[in-house]
């Protein structure tokens, strides 16, 4: 399937998520792994669909998300950039906008290795606070527990 | 907010419904009312791109669907003889497709009157238990008592 710049926009504005998570990692200096994560979930009769959006972005995997549910989804950093490169060309137009903004800025700031030291990791965690999500309460509790940690 | 004709159908293809009602209605000579209707709901904060799919459309309205979500709505039958030739035009890349496809064959056989006698109503209400609903029980129920009315 061949999908047009456009319709890829307007199908993102609807249907797409630009998710950072932010995992417990003791290996990781910081203690914390950042996870950047662009995805759209479809119904499995729409598979077709992410298949055309892997073609479209030359990158990503297509692959059961839940259920009956599958998922086109982007998780390399290089990759990642390729995502918010696009966007930066053909923005957004609902305010899933304001979302993507800051996690193009996440992705940029992990390119600069910034996610590496605590000052970097707590910008990234207040950035990722800040967007659309479910998990804030967490993200303020993980910054609360670094500052103290550090303090 | 001027929206780009691929985007629309991105969008569409996203958060788009096509939807047939069919009510009860005492003074319709077959006992029932077929209200076709094309909307897209979102969030308020995303109101914007309502007005931008009005003026994309110039048709329908823009009003409350149910507390802070809004919708863009299209019930007039010639305004969805438009959507119906802008979809026919640019297709939907989902299999929204589908019920698109059955919804436009409805609102051809409306504009030919066919919803007013039992035979066309009996299509209709056949093509709409069709479509990706939650309701297609009650419409073989209505069927099923259209059919024993008039047997």
């Amino acid at each position: 399937m061949n999908l047009e710049t456009h319709w890829v926009v307007g199908f993102v504005d609807g249907e797409g998520c630009f998710y950072v998570g932010i995992n417990r990692h003791p290996e990781i200096t910081t203690g914390y792994q950042v996870l950047p994560e662009f995805r759209v979930v479809q119904h499995v009769r729409d598979v077709q669909v992410l298949y055309g959006l892997k073609r479209f972005f030359k990158c990503g995997v297509v692959r059961v998300n839940h259920g009956d549910r599958w998922e086109y989804r982007v998780r390399k950093l290089e990759h990642l950039k390729t995502i918010a490169r696009f966007f930066e060309l053909h923005p957004l137009r609902t305010k899933k906008r304001v979302d993507f903004q800051r996690f193009a800025r996440i992705v940029r700031w992990m390119d600069e290795g910034r996610h590496l030291d605590r000052r970097g990791l707590e910008q990234i965690i207040e950035t990722a606070a800040r967007m659309n999500r479910g998990d804030s309460e967490t993200l303020i509790g993980i910054l609360a527990a670094l500052k103290t940690k550090s303090g």
